[in-house]
């Protein structure tokens, strides 16, 4: 297989699954694509957690068996690039790049399934629904996804690193990501009349502007932590005062004092200013993935073996990130690792944060993303 | 006609009307129902823009044209008021009483085919489309409503009365209803990475509490102005940075200089905020319904022959209201004036305001209706 | 005496006043300088109420009593005008025009001792402290000055009235003056570390935005309110977060029921907000000057009278105003009427409102008043 | 020299230097105490940079120089604490320690002039105004304190530790300290007027709440930042809209990228604000001590010395703080390092923050900080 050629077909796998997003808990095109692929390497793929696709590559002797996995979900984005590969699933995008992490994942199939002269087994899984807690990672780990896996290896394209470079990181390296979901409950009426009313778009806006506070003024200034309101939908038109308003959000922070504190103090803020505005709310807070903890000496090996594939210098430490990722439950069973795969490249343009409507991967850093694969999983073979 | 069958005609109606919303400029089955119940009368009823309906009653011999209009639309409102009539269009509500306006002025109609002995012509019709502007109104007086048309009258059912009372205005007697529509254009991001997007969500939550200062600290304190927000929507998912916002809203006022001061100072409060939030917008502001006046003479008539019926206590004046109303352009033609029927009923649990998902009326008003409505006539025929 | 001497008077005594401003309650030096000029006049001043001033000048018989009423009060406020007369006395100044009301009414007096050709007496007072509540109008009267008075007249000069004009209004007249005192009580401590204090600047912020509310939300849009914060002072230091913030303003509404719910809701929002931010508050609530009442007869009288002075076209309705004047509790006792002196005048640059440091009459609208004054007194006299 | 009157001297002066707080640049009787106390030592000291004190204390032979430093000013914080050696210099407080270092820097002089068996020179020395930039220690510098130093120590006292320990951090350790004065310019006017005015006070609560988005929302989740307004002055009197507000306030952050962006946003901020709300501002951002770097050599020796000391469990190393402090510009030009004294204690209620109006300490810590400060002075001198 030359490298060639291997670029044709990770690029093609990639765009055809950019083109067909779907839904987390709803890859069924998804995943049925991804077993054609898999049968036509002459590999026999199963089906695990309904949407979920796992496929054992057997070397030429017994060994160790490595697992790698790729997460398969797309977003409710709708997408702004104007490119041949654009989504075709109105209203769903691969925003996060998750269509790469299928492509690559094919990509290292095929280069296993070709090249067995290896002791050990591949495990390449494919896990539905990253992006939507609580996450497909806990599904396939109770469908013995890990059962007999001696190291798990995952990798995520990103934004924030350029083309050509692999970023990593020891321990703790992400977020706590957690849900929320607020109604507020006011009072509707002629919208000519607000004091006739409880007026709940003004009361949701309000809220939003007080809740910057707990970043800003309540959490310890040297920890880390995010309030992000995603979503906000109140009212029935223009000339009426609704009497509803529907927000939900994330909440990330990187230890459990301040998960505790920023949690208590969305509902805090929330029952002050319902009772100032002669209003009352719904809250729901949904603990989600925690933070994901890398095994420092396999980190060590990811960060060796890529210095070996893309050069000593495009190799380098990430900061703690606020991303949350349900990798982290593969690594509280089974010793691993994630590391990134830099996909940004201001000169062509691919400079679009991850979740955005423009977000696009310069698809020149794909078949590194394989060759880093390729490379950490042999060397974990060999360990 | 006995007063018993007519309260239960009048009653009748309007819980059919009440059952059967629609929303407006598309009010065909509305309009159709009318034309039956019209035609069982004995009379000749003719179609006017698309879903008006128009009814020519002539007396025993030449005089004066008289006409009533009723406004038949409903409001994309949800009720949630449990009664055995309640809306059977989910999402649609006869919300502000246009099931009531139609039900007694079929009555009236009903009335005067009975009672034939007047001079001139009684031209009772149903306009569709007084909630959203530009309304129904301009289109019904292109379509001939008011030719030969000497006086005109409206009724309207206000929650602000009691049932059993009559309220009216001489000379300007509501507001302004402009209406307008904002998007903020932020960019979207990872809920995670506030400080790579421009966060749309918090950027409207921000420009609705900005805005409130255009009434508490803009307006000359003794003018009357009202902004409200009426519906807001925006984002994808909880934890992806919306890139866009859209709200409406209505804003009212009772003269031309506060009118343009708020458009000019929504727009200020957008510039300035889009410039410190990194942001850009759209804004449109429609101007919507002008100030209604009525004619002063007239509306001594009415006081005067509505005290014959419910009583010299129970009629008063009104304040000038906010509420917009597209009777005002017929009132540019067409000497006339506009009238409210008390419905509220607190002992009886009526109390909700126009508008409202529980908004509901005392149905012993509605025969009081018919008979100010009849009387009114009368009086304007022999006049 | 001639016109262009009795403009020398006024202006110089204008002039006078306006260079030696002085505080509420503290008005010595205006109190002696104003009995010099009586005494100078040939007339016994008497002392009431600390530094109010009294003056009856006898007609050649008996007749009615007629009162003529001057506030002699400056405001604490830094004058910016750059002029000859500009204020010498730092941080105080006559921008509210007191000067000119004592410079007109020791005009009037100065006429009136000159010309006694009149029957009954014109009392001429010159009251302290119109503009710190309670007020010097309750003392002057507690101390006797309306004994025997069968008619009061105050004028005040206007800067919302161009030059030349005289403007009037029968009934109520002006608004509920109330002034409230809010002190924010958090916790200090070092400006690096927000999460380990209660941040009283921060509470005191948001609890000036959430008040705007009042007005904008709360306040039926047909009825006139405004809340005004006048002082707010805090913290110690930029590198500490301040423990207390004190805010002090005025409440103004022309009824008694938006009276009450502007004071109800200023309580709940401070409620409600130092719930939210964990922090403590001290409220009080004043209520100032209730809402003047003009009798409609002598209003009548004045703007007749007033006609003939300047012009038919030049006396102008008045719009109830959100303005407080404790001339009211005079006309709770006798019958009166107040009305208002243009003064403004743009190609002179005279635009700026009372109370700013910027505000500055058209001195010949001083005479103006000194002659339709006159005219009035004569006019009840002879009533 | 007992332990028990070591404890009394440092105990007593620590209390007088309590109830005798001065304002920054103005420590005039705080210098002239500490001179007093040297003389008495036997010692020779000599003023530097006006209100400094100097003092070299010789060994028995040549050898290293090891400075020691105590910063002496206080804070305008007026004391709410109830104690015996409350602060007599009413508006001024000891609210961050300054007394405690100066009595420890005392009682080591005490014991180095009482203990010369060492080789060098021990020079300990008091700068004044470590509160307010640009501060005392480059006037110092300026005046050769550094010269000859090998090598300087400086202690602080954190109310984040607990009695009984020591705290360290090598490297960077603290913040950027800049502060900013914003003065907000409106148009004055009559409190009832809101709309011929424009309200500074309005804009400037609208503006603190708005700053609050620079660290929820601008700044990086992992970086550290603080916006604190620490005073705001602002209008005349209750009834008058004030036409200007002073607020100043401190900025931290612990990288260079993240201090350009919040001075950014703050400019920014203001310019949108002041444009939405028709009014100016001045803006002026000093940027103040800059993040302090601890050698790690000294501090590795500072960290050994005190475990001697406190015990190894009672030596901590900190995180990177918020607080600014002048003691890097020493490190700019001498090694050195910088660590703190535990004086919080539960049990005996010594848990307020420092800067707080209820700051006080454990004198039972002083006693150890002297210790800790003679052993590594000494293992310094033998270094």
């Amino acid at each position: 297989m030359s490298n060639r050629e291997a670029t044709e077909y990770v690029v093609k796998m990639r765009r055809y699954f950019h083109e067909h997003p779907e839904e987390s808990f709803k890859e069924y095109n998804t995943a049925k694509k991804i077993e054609e692929e898999i049968k036509d390497m002459g590999l026999s793929p199963r089906r695990v957690a309904d949407t979920g696709v796992v496929v054992d590559i057997k070397g030429k002797s017994a060994g160790k068996m490595v697992a790698f996995r790729a997460d398969i979900d797309a977003l409710p984005v709708t997408e702004k690039n104007d490119v041949v590969y654009k989504s075709k699933n109105s209203g769903f995008m691969h925003a996060c790049g998750h269509d790469c992490h299928i492509a690559m994942a094919l990509d290292i199939s095929r280069y296993f399934s070709a090249n067995r002269d290896f002791n050990g087994i591949v495990r390449v899984f494919f896990q539905p629904a990253e992006e939507s807690p609580p996450g497909g990672a806990v599904k396939m780990i109770q469908e013995g996804v890990l059962e007999d896996v001696d190291y798990i290896i995952g990798q995520h394209v990103g934004s924030d690193i350029p083309s050509g470079k692999i970023g990593y990181r020891a321990g703790p390296s992400n977020a706590n990501a957690d849900s929320f979901r607020i109604k507020i409950k006011g009072r509707g009426g002629h919208g000519s009349a607000p004091h006739k009313s409880v007026d709940a778009i003004y009361i949701a806006a309000e809220f939003i502007t007080l809740a910057q506070t707990i970043v800003s003024r309540k959490v310890d200034p040297v920890k880390a932590a995010v309030v992000t309101f995603g979503t906000i939908h109140g009212g029935y038109r223009h000339n009426i005062i609704g009497d509803e308003v529907e927000m939900t959000g994330t909440a990330r922070t990187q230890d459990m004092e301040t998960r505790a504190l920023v949690k208590s103090e969305l509902r805090n803020i929330l029952e002050g200013l319902c009772k100032l505005t002669h209003s009352e709310f719904d809250f729901e807070y949904e603990e989600g993935y925690p933070v994901m903890v890398n095994d420092p000496e396999i980190t060590e090996k990811i960060a060796s073996v890529a210095s070996g594939v893309v050069g000593k210098n495009n190799v380098v430490e990430m900061p703690q990130k606020m991303g949350g990722e349900d990798f982290g439950y593969y690594l509280q069973k089974v010793r691993g690792a994630f590391y990134y795969l830099g996909i940004s490249n201001e000169k062509k343009g691919f400079t679009s944060s991850n979740h955005s409507p423009t977000f696009d991967v310069d698809e020149e850093a794909l078949p590194i993303g394989t060759r880093v694969g390729v490379a950490v999983i042999k060397e974990l073979l060999a360990s």
